[in-house]
């Protein structure tokens, strides 16, 4: 599906089933609410799948990696070579996804979305390459505008690919050298946030660096002055490629009904394009963490997303989602696999609870 | 190993070991200190087992339960005949602890540590009973003396079986009809802490009842005045069986190198007494997640403990340790399993970290 077709496709919430959901946590053998946000999320993932009971047995976790020439700049504690490097570690498996993903029972899909130097081919890497990497926002925008959309209908793809394998439930991780910058800026132009406020440490980056980072995205916002209505502009004008099709999952998992645990700064950034190109995507997201970045805290208010873990995690490729993962599976087993009052012979409430 | 033996053989973390998981977390293939918490969990963990890349295969999850003499006086929102129903439907698979221990791969071990009525015999329930229940602290001390350093000894003994079979990761959890009574008024003898602060809502009483249920551990704690530095008097005078018990279960896993998961407030009350019996205990302990019980709060400050999760839970049977457990496992997990930067290949950061 293109991109206007993809968002008119995406559901509302099942109302309905949600409904269904809510009475049945309402007799589950425990006191109501005892289970706390769990019981929330369960019935949010219900509203998501359109099922009373859902079940995530088949979980992916995407990692969509690109460079960014605004590393000509400075912006990073590493060298932009890392994440070549970094996507060859994801391969090898000596990655923390690889371990988290490994340890949440979740399927890592590797993607190359335009890393420079390219990575070496290998059978676990999928390329969609438009360019090897982004232009450097400072100088000029990152991408051409038919890049933008062309890279977010490319995660959409992954998306209904990975819908029609069977995936239940998706976490989106970055790996890109420079893209908390990008993020920052993006989340900065869309939401109106001072770029003091949307710009962080990212790899925990010194006070020199960060000072530059933030005066190279105020430059950037005001040579290019993207219109924030205009996602695929802000996305063209300061984005990056990863967090383009990051923003294209987003959409397309929300059309196949598919629950989407975001990330940190990068891939929140993504779902805040996402939310600008589709509105209807937001009740799809969950927020996996809240990460170091402040930055990330200014798009999750903007979702209007409350995150399950605070860890204190600042890592990226999907490390928080992944995280978070068996905590959204355990809340909708929890819905699913209790025992009733009534099936496990317990007794109700008695009157002292309105006592 | 009898109490005093228990409590001489709990070790010191093994700080040698340490330094060498944080050297090693230092050159896992990530910005130092970017997976937050994780990382001074798995430092800590490397400490507590005396393992530099610890690893927790064979995980349990221990749910003592007993009743309480104390729900004479109405201070649950549950008549009391509902912990021997919650045991039976723990061992039908139907309680919300089955699912997560189930969701964490953790086996279940149910104890009866005296209910009342008493649950019928059952492959999977082990018995440990000195009396059914407590007597009602309101009236008289909850057990005799001799039975408080009964309970405990228990406690110590499950702990040891465990750790003999192989058991390398331990969650605790309760089922009590009454045990938050119990449990805030063991947090308010020993921590000193106003019984307004240590006292909640349990399984969501209303006003009246939460009025009533202050009243009585007021009443109590002025009646039996039990002696904040005594543990054992602490416990015999307004305690509960599964809370000594699980006191038992935090030394002996202590004394065998085994990090334990705290849950809610009955859970971390049994913590309390622990540590006021051997100090050591302390760094051997995990907070699971924090409650919605104000005198969880309380006493995970006291212990100077901060929980891994928040999630407004308010469940007991040791849900919170155990949704819990898999991000300790993970911590392990990461630094165990994740390359370093010299394995993968990858550049380390440049100097402008430090700029």
């Amino acid at each position: 599906m293109n991109l206007e077709e993809t968002i008119s496709r995406i559901p509302p919430l099942d109302r309905e089933v949600m409904e269904a959901a809510e009475a049945r946590q309402s007799h589950l053998t425990k006191p109501a609410g005892a289970l706390g946000r769990l019981e929330e999320l369960s019935i949010l993932l219900a509203g998501i799948t359109g099922s009373s009971r859902p079940r995530f047995s088949e979980r992916t976790l995407v990692v969509a990696a690109a460079s960014h020439g605004v590393t000509e700049e400075v912006v990073s504690a590493y060298p932009t070579s890392v994440t070549e490097q970094m996507v060859h570690n994801i391969l090898g498996g000596g990655a923390a996804i690889n371990v988290l993903a490994n340890a949440a029972g979740a399927r890592l899909v590797a993607v190359d979305v335009g890393v420079s130097p390219a990575p070496q081919p290998h059978p676990e890497l999928r390329r969609v390459r438009l360019a090897p990497g982004t232009r450097n926002m400072l100088r000029e925008p990152t991408m051409p505008r038919e890049h933008a959309q062309q890279i977010v209908e490319s995660g959409i793809m992954l998306a209904e690919e990975l819908a029609d394998y069977g995936t239940t439930l998706l976490g989106l991780g970055d790996m890109g050298i420079g893209n908390t910058t990008a993020a920052a800026a993006i989340v900065a132009a869309i939401t109106g946030a001072p770029v003091e406020q949307a710009t962080g440490r990212g790899t925990m980056i010194g006070d020199a660096v960060l000072r530059n980072k933030r005066a190279v995205i105020s430059d950037a916002l005001g040579r290019h002055r993207p219109d924030p209505e205009d996602a695929l502009g802000v996305l063209g004008k300061v984005g990056g490629y990863e967090i383009g099709f990051l923003a294209g999952c987003c959409l397309g998992a929300a059309a196949h009904r598919i629950p989407v645990i975001l990330d940190g700064l990068p891939v929140v950034s993504a779902a805040v394009l996402a939310d600008r190109l589709a509105p209807a995507v937001r009740s799809f997201m969950i927020a996996g963490h809240r990460s170091a970045e402040p930055g990330q805290h200014v798009a999750l208010r903007h979702l209007g997303l409350e995150p399950l873990l605070d860890l204190g995690m600042r890592l990226g490729e999907g490390s928080g989602a992944a995280l978070a993962m068996p905590l959204v599976v355990a809340a909708a087993r929890t819905l699913d696999e209790m025992a009733t009052f009534g099936e496990a012979g317990v007794d109700e409430e008695s009157d002292a609870g309105q006592g």
